[in-house]
């Protein structure tokens, strides 16, 4: 196990990944005590459901909270981590907003990890919720 | 309720999402008896995990399962459904290769519907599956 | 919608439920501002999962999941709800304990509600989290 | 690794089981080649929501799709194994019935396995599916 990563590694480390440089996440923060790292979103016109709404896809929202819950524990361990799979609940349509991520380990085991991760849009309001198993499997 | 929609008008549907566009999805087959839909989205450079791999990153096949698991039921009542919660899978890295998404109805009722998803490379291996529970609003 | 349910008048419901009288659980504690309901459950030999071991077997601990997380949104609408779909993840194995259960409200929308659980032994450790939706239908 | 093990062998596995005993599993069929087991659980008076109305709660047909999907990963690799996480979805209620639940291998990778599982009642009707995950650790 390496060293954690702190959140300007970590920021270095999603660089060489075109789909999070498309995503265009900036790391916010990174808190080894208390295992949460957040992540930030913006809105970007082809993130959009529908041309002109303003309102994000679904599917760029699951990415996020797949990337975030992954360095959760990733940052922990030095590296990101194969998902295993994970659960994306939709809770308020996302729209005319950037998306701040903070996912927090529930669970860093030997083989798995867990990390639960909450999206929350410009006005604090929760948009969706996830829930990731990782395998802890750096290299 | 609408009428079903055709492969080709579920192709229309979908032009008007940016994000789908994205993706690139084609829609291969709309089957309204088995209650099947077929999508294929290439691989893009920009969906790379990491660059010059030709692996996909996680995040863009959730996405693909949460729109082909939407439309299995959207295609049905005439319309793109908003997502309730869904659950991604990941079975194996998916690698220099296009992947091919087959959504199913497993329930459709009043207020809520269930698809499952499964998503083969061009060897036919299956590389990740997914189930979606969407909210039969129409409009 | 009926008025909020105390943690009386939960005991009291769910002892119409044969299988919730074989879970053998007690209303903690239900608190309507924050939204959170406690549940106890007691080991029974009968819910080992190897006999002698004074394991549970994960199966009564998604029972008790699903139940509380019910409860969380039943109390506020003043009624037991059916689950639409949930989630488990087991982080630990719980041996020769109680299970205390707190499930909290994520969403609570006109047509589904989400909830968030809890379940931790004796010494307070996690054992397992649950997330689950529900259908807002009183009745 | 084990030999597989036959329907009767998976049924002796199971009678160690205070739990599976208390649902009353019945192995019906364990196929090694199609990779799945289907077993058979009776309604009894304490598996009731409500007393009396002959439907099933929905814990303990979560309880019956964590432990098939179990068997059809641990009777390809000769012992029930840990369940990781798996997600119930409630399709239809179940009613004065008796419940057949058919699991199938979707992964069988070195540490972690994935099995879907399908419960229908007594007239073929599907009233819950579900997916999990099992880390393939026998001993």
């Amino acid at each position: 196990m390496s060293e954690p990563l702190s959140a300007e590694q970590v920021q270095e480390r999603i660089a060489i990944s075109p789909f999070i440089e498309l995503m265009g996440l900036t790391v916010v923060s990174a808190d080894h005590d208390s295992q949460e790292i957040t992540m930030r979103m913006p809105l970007k016109p082809e993130f959009e459901r529908k041309r002109g709404t303003g309102q994000f896809h679904g599917g760029v929202i699951a990415a996020l909270i797949d990337t975030v819950g992954d360095y959760a524990l990733g940052m922990m361990v030095g590296s990101g981590l194969p998902t295993i799979n994970f659960r994306t609940d939709y809770l308020r349509p996302a729209v005319n907003t950037s998306l701040t991520a903070t996912a927090r380990v529930r669970r860093m085991g030997r083989s798995v990890g867990v990390a639960d991760v909450d999206v929350i849009d410009d006005q604090g309001r929760l948009v969706a919720i996830g829930r990731g198993t990782y395998a802890m499997v750096t290299g």
